[in-house]
């Protein structure tokens, strides 16, 4: 009997490797693996194909830290950009969110996580001081902080804020509101709060 | 601006083919992507080696239907398993199931799926004639119709065991009862009836 592993070792490795993959477990990653066997030229040659280009040829941004297979990347190159805004964002799904929403024409600059102590994350673990650098250049006038609305993304921008009181440039953070299509009465009230702090002219 | 796709042709395709596999979605194949390239010595490079390792290796047993990198497949060529015995199942994925449970020494049949008018799926689709051949040999004695206990299941069942009443075999099915650890309160009526039915003594 084959005993605990009976899907031989090459599918046991892959199984075991994909249920490493955020949003899949043990179980889940087994279906795909049968999933992507009976899609053999649909899904799995075309997966391998598309792992394998990701692996040779994705590389971060010595710039932005945005994922491109240039560096710097396709937004520091766009010269359509606004060069005298940096957006500081998170990770690079942030950056991703804000480009789906085509939210800003600034260019990006990618933290690489939060301040975390718990988890021995400090200052010196991102890229804080490549920010600060970039927003000494006199070209740069505006440094837009768009970290995640939490006790660690607020923290770190007021960190990050302190630092680049330094560099001659004005500091910006998103707005605190009403989400669009959000309803009052699900809202918590901090963003109520503020929602009415910063209340606009109809 | 980047527009709609902002991680570039060669991560959207990825995150478009990760978000075909079940359990994962367009949002979810991002976060994939993005803790892949974090992890790429780790998980990213083994990875795409280990599913390009599968496209090319692993193939389907002419014999049972089984994967496995050989064919016939490391079971059917297991001369400890028993070869009187045929356990057939709906998919790789069930009888991954019963061989970590080490629950039989039979050889298996892999159906392929169920008999599904709805979905276009006929006897023709699945492996029933293979099957049938190969419980017409001698050295077979026994079928063991481990299907789900679902509708199609069931269905399916009944149709290969009539088609077998002309094969020389006894045919069997899983037992239905009360699921070990489990509790009374939660089972359904079908399955409480079937297990009073089929009660045994202590």
């Amino acid at each position: 009997m084959a005993g605990a592993s009976p899907a031989g070792p090459e599918l046991d490795r892959l199984i075991q490797l994909l249920a490493r993959l955020p949003g899949l477990g043990p179980r889940s990653a087994r279906r795909a693996v049968l999933h992507l066997i009976q899609k053999r030229d649909q899904l799995l040659e075309p997966l391998a194909d598309a792992l394998r280009l990701v692996a040779d040829r994705v590389t971060i941004c010595s710039t932005c830290g945005n994922l491109d297979t240039r560096d710097p990347c396709s937004i520091c190159r766009d010269q359509r950009r606004d060069a005298s805004v940096i957006c500081v964002v998170e990770d690079v799904g942030d950056l991703w969110a804000l480009e789906r929403a085509q939210a800003t024409t600034a260019r990006y600059h990618v933290l690489g996580g939060v301040l975390s102590p718990l988890d021995g994350i400090g200052p010196d673990d991102l890229r804080i001081g490549e920010l600060i650098e970039r927003a000494r250049d006199p070209a740069v006038s505006e440094v837009i902080v768009a970290l995640n609305a939490t006790v660690e993304g607020q923290t770190t921008a007021h960190y990050v804020t302190d630092l680049l009181a330094e560099a001659n440039v004005k500091v910006t953070r998103l707005a605190h509101g009403v989400p669009v299509g959000g309803e009052l009465d699900y809202l918590d009230e901090g963003t109520l709060a503020a929602a009415i702090r910063s209340r606009q002219p109809f």
